[in-house]
């Protein structure tokens, strides 16, 4: 088989992408794409690399998790602001031997049609991008996302008040114990699908989550977690001006949790990140359902004054009241409890 | 000094980049960034990796050059199509070890400064982004660029007609011309600025000239110069579905050439690539002015029916004649003149 050219790996995107429809007035193929957004509607941006040994591993990952997750990163973005998407733009640099092997173009369409199917899922067109090749031997991609809200509406991270609760929607930490597993034994996920039970390798963006909380107007600030509850939660905070107070215990953890140690679980659970949940605070008065679009959601905290996150645990209490009962009676202290 | 962290590095963009002001209504700090289009008016987007090694070379480019340059060239798309910048966004992976030392240090620091001068000297807000940890020893960058213009009127690829005349912006073969020079003693451009009389280090955006030609009704395609006026005639011709004849003897050299030998200044001007002027068409009865916005404009051909691009050269014809006289006389003949 013929060493595919720059050229036809272009004309190769240019097929599978719409030219026109819905705000896409122009794709592939000009200086620019030309985008128009419903009137009365703001757009939003967001841009996210995926980079071979960062963010995936082509070794580990199967090609179409890359794809996928490469564009489910910026459509999460879109999803913490209550945003629907417009159009995603890929910029793709590819090493130079890689498409010599057949390997190698296996990949490279496996990764594209990974990030095409969820595209297509989430109605996004791939409007554009950039191609090259890449300075080293590894896969180098960067995801573009536009999206649409109506003016002034988004969900930003800066509203949350004192007093407000804070929730988090889906299950915590499944991305986190999928990665460990997949470290162990890569090949066993070589034929994973994107059906919704593999929170590391297909994450599922909360669009619509993010829609219907932004349209009945409950969230006070939103943000999604890609690098985890704790930091996530913290850069929540910062921008509002205010802390928080979460109890681990009510963590809604991810059926894959239950092979982990208790300890590893709500590490897991608490700093794991790219669960790709979205995690939003209410206020006091507000009534926020059990479920939001079909996707369960849970109170696992609420806002305070000051700043700074503290994480509360009543069985890290308890153990801890036992051990320094232990300790007063035995006459030692533990101080890394 | 210490090493600085992922978090003040993006505090330190932060601090380099407004929070707010004319289309960006929400900057670095959230998911998204928030823009507003002007009312009536379409959204343009273009992305372009920078990618070290591959557009340019840190042991080569001053760092401020080469930020200048990767803004610079999503600017050019801009340009192209007549649209005025909204805001940039710029994903920036570094080398693990990059900011560890003072010249790393110094490296971004430039290469920010190259990027921020020009964004600041084009009205272009730097509204987010991405940044990552490279998986090699390169930098790796990638700009994106949105624009706005009123709807419907940005100009394209596509609409050049046969009989159209041909014009490019500025001088040709300029960029190539210094990057040779660059590529035998770099230590030389250590000192450039951006004065506007270093065509590969400092490249000029025509934005002006290009919402000129939008704003006046005058280019039926317009298209720009990265690739080489010869590669990117072809994109035009072919997007329009026309061909094209150009004499070579019309175009306007760059003064470096003057330094070249006449085949390697036709070679340059023809396929040197990165000039970011504008090339478009215009009908056969616009009034093309000498200058537009300033820069001088220079018709350098005629779009024909069919397709392909023809490169006639008055001189080079001559010489052909000359030879094809010799040739008869002694009855020889060069195939490859």
């Amino acid at each position: 088989m013929a060493v595919r050219g720059e050229l036809e790996w272009i004309a190769q995107l240019r097929r599978s992408a719409p030219r026109t429809g819905g705000a896409l007035r122009l794709g592939i193929g000009d200086d620019c794409a030309v985008l128009r957004p419903p009137a009365g509607h703001d757009v939003l941006v967001t841009t996210d690399f995926s980079l071979d040994g960062v963010h995936f591993r082509r070794d580990w990952h199967p090609a179409h998790s890359a794809g996928h997750r490469c564009l489910a990163r910026g459509l999460s973005d879109l999803a913490a602001m209550g945003a629907r998407p417009m159009a995603a733009f890929l910029s793709l640099a590819l090493p130079r031997g890689l498409r010599k092997t057949a390997a190698g173009r296996r990949w490279v369409d496996g990764f594209l049609a990974g990030l095409l199917t969820l595209a297509e899922r989430t109605g996004t067109p791939l409007a554009g991008g950039d191609t090259a090749t890449a300075p080293g031997e590894q896969v180098l991609a960067d995801i573009v996302l536009l999206g649409s809200a109506p003016r002034g509406t988004e969900l930003r991270r800066s509203g949350a008040r004192a007093g407000d609760g804070i929730y988090v929607t889906g299950a915590l930490g499944g991305a986190a114990a999928e990665l460990e597993m997949l470290s162990h034994r890569p090949s066993r996920f070589r034929t994973a699908v994107a059906d919704g039970t593999h929170p590391h390798l297909f994450p599922v963006p909360r669009l619509a989550v993010g829609s219907q909380l932004r349209r009945r107007g409950l969230a006070t600030a939103c943000i999604d977690l890609s690098d985890g509850l704790a930091t996530d939660l913290q850069h929540l905070c910062k921008e509002s001006g205010v802390g928080a107070l979460v109890d681990a215990d009510m963590f809604p953890h991810h059926p894959l949790l239950q092979r982990q140690s208790p300890e590893q679980a709500h590490t897991m659970a608490l700093r794991g990140g790219e669960d790709y949940e979205l995690l939003f605070t209410a206020a006091r008065t507000a009534r926020v359902p059990k479920r939001i679009a079909g996707v369960p959601v849970t109170r696992v905290g609420v806002i305070t004054f000051g700043s700074g996150v503290l994480i509360d645990q009543a069985s890290v209490r308890k153990e801890q009241q036992a051990k320094l009962r232990e300790a007063l009676q035995g006459g030692g202290w533990e101080h890394d409890l």
